[in-house]
């Protein structure tokens, strides 16, 4: 090793799902919408005053911060905007997680917490999910540094109750606890509300499935004025400019469109519904996803196996080799009512027996 | 204060300069291009592929990062993209400033710098530019963790001549040396060919100045493969996408038109030259900038005074009141000719004994 090595920060980076560069394939592995933005997106985009493009975009996002605010009923002051729901949770990391004590989150979870958590020297200790992969929220009455989970939980899609939510935020005042709600509109219950409440509690939010906008990255962070403000100031030591011209007139367009948003997430919702009786009838095990995708395991069939046959027939699903007890479950997106007859004829063929 | 607000990391931001949202100002003020990027920008903006929005960008953003290889004649593996050179550089920091041993910059050089130190932890010791403005590169001959300059430096202007910058290279083998190249393509000689002998040194670039797109935030860092891939797995632990569709569209295109690069380069020198003759005639005092902006000081008349005056007018400068040997100095964006005029003639009336 040269010596200029010896002083790199060296960490296990996030991998994430495959992007394949074949449009042909069926791609159901990162959890992206499979219908197109608002058509507002096009008009934004086709329109857009190119003399945006040499200028620096206002620091601020203001007019995207502003139509996330509207839609929310929320002040500009409680909103935050990142380069995706990534961005904006790592800089959450950075700034609140900040006590030396180690901060907690399930064992089965997004698994890009633990990565953070390594890359900014935050310790950690991991809570075990219930026999049936729910949160116990007693796990999280202990002494902390701060609490962040998933809600829907991923890769489980088990969405926590607000009245469970309600506790962890009642028994941890004196931290921040972050609810990770990238998935909360495929039928959930946002903890929004609870924001007049608790003045610790963060909410990570993301136009990256609900809002069909992954190829933007944009996401959002909604908490009290003061909390958002330390992060704004983190995030303005870390990058001035985060949000791209396009990212900031196109985000602000899209979030107007209250009736695409609502019939858009309301077909995934179907689709997913249709498709957990169509799982069930192949013999499929499940949670009761409340995501965009399923969670789903197979008695007689290795999940390694199938993910593999799957990908041979073009049909990209994720699998998570760790930990353990997940190694034998696939996670697969919601697509279209089309994507997904053709996800099934694929298992029926595949599973003869059943 | 609350108990959480204590286990907050709290950070002095950076303040970048304003963007005002009236478009009638000569914004001279934050080292803006003043034509608009390569027309190629405009035809990949208007037929982007309206599904991409939807989807995940490629998180290698390749196709970008190739057009950037290929423009310089390096590998891909030697190239790292970023949102914008700050983006780029704070993920430097983070991952090649790691000994505990404090970094070494000069004492008037890009403000960011101690921000990121700061945000990061990461001890720093400023060293001072000499009476002329200029980098002494004996200062960099002492024990360090890492060593980062602009050159040619900001907001001064100056170039170090590429000889000296091997004499900081040569004397810090075992330390990363980051050489700040937003600025380089006015006039100034880039350290890359240097890459090839020097495995610690680490060039970072950006679309923002010389290629018209800050509105789209794309930077680069140059370095060694091993070195740009403990970045990028730095990157890998904070945000898996960061270049948006668009961006990875537009920069890849753009970097391609070598002509209209070099004649928009070209204009703005040769802007600048004139610009240079003009303060003189008005007595104003500068340094030889090879950059993309002046920095100047006037004998008889306050800076400050003069910024204020100009701002009224809607002529928009930057003024740094720290440190106190450069809060006489106004730093101002080499515009386009029919702006400079504008500039001039605005001058002329304000000092009307010159």
């Amino acid at each position: 090793m040269r010596e200029w090595e010896k002083n790199i920060r060296k960490v296990v980076p996030y991998v994430p799902g495959e992007q394949p560069k074949e449009t042909s394939v069926i791609k159901l592995n990162t959890n992206e919408n499979p219908y197109p933005p608002a058509p507002c997106a096009e008009r934004a985009l086709r329109s857009m005053d190119l003399d945006l493009l040499r200028r620096y975009p206002d620091p601020a996002a203001s007019t995207l911060v502003k139509a996330i605010a509207g839609f929310y009923g929320l002040e500009e002051a409680q909103v935050f905007v990142g380069v995706g729901s990534d961005d904006v949770l790592a800089l959450a990391f950075l700034t609140c997680f900040h006590s030396g004590r180690p901060i907690l989150f399930p064992d089965i979870t997004y698994s890009f917490y633990d990565v953070w958590a390594g890359l900014f020297r935050i310790p950690y200790e991991t809570q075990p999910l219930d026999e049936d992969f729910k949160i116990r929220t007693e796990d999280y009455e202990r002494e902390n540094g701060g609490i962040i989970f998933p809600n829907p939980n991923a890769p489980t899609g088990i969405l926590l109750p607000l009245s469970e939510v309600e506790k962890i935020l009642e028994s941890n005042p004196d931290v921040i606890v972050i609810v990770d709600e990238a998935y909360i509109d495929f039928g959930g219950t946002s903890a929004v509300p609870l924001l007049e409440k608790y003045d610790n509690l963060l909410i990570a939010q993301t136009f990256s499935k609900s809002r069909s906008m992954a190829g933007m990255r944009i996401g959002f962070l909604l908490g009290n004025p003061e909390l958002i403000r330390y992060i704004s100031d983190c995030k303005y030591s870390f990058n001035s400019y985060t949000m791209n011209q396009t990212a900031i007139a196109l985000g602000a367009e899209v979030i107007r469109d209250r009736e695409y948003f609502s019939q858009c997430t309301q077909k995934i919702i179907e689709t997913r519904e249709w498709a957990k009786e169509e799982f069930r009838k192949l013999g499929f095990l499940f949670t009761d996803s409340m995501a965009n995708f399923l969670f789903v395991t197979h008695p007689l069939y290795r999940a390694e196996d199938i993910f593999s046959a799957l990908k041979e027939a073009g049909i990209y699903v994720r699998h998570f080799s760790h930990p353990k007890r997940i190694a034998n479950y696939l996670r697969i997106t919601v697509g279209t009512r089309d994507e997904m007859e053709t996800l099934f004829s694929f298992l029926k063929q595949y599973m003869p027996k059943q």
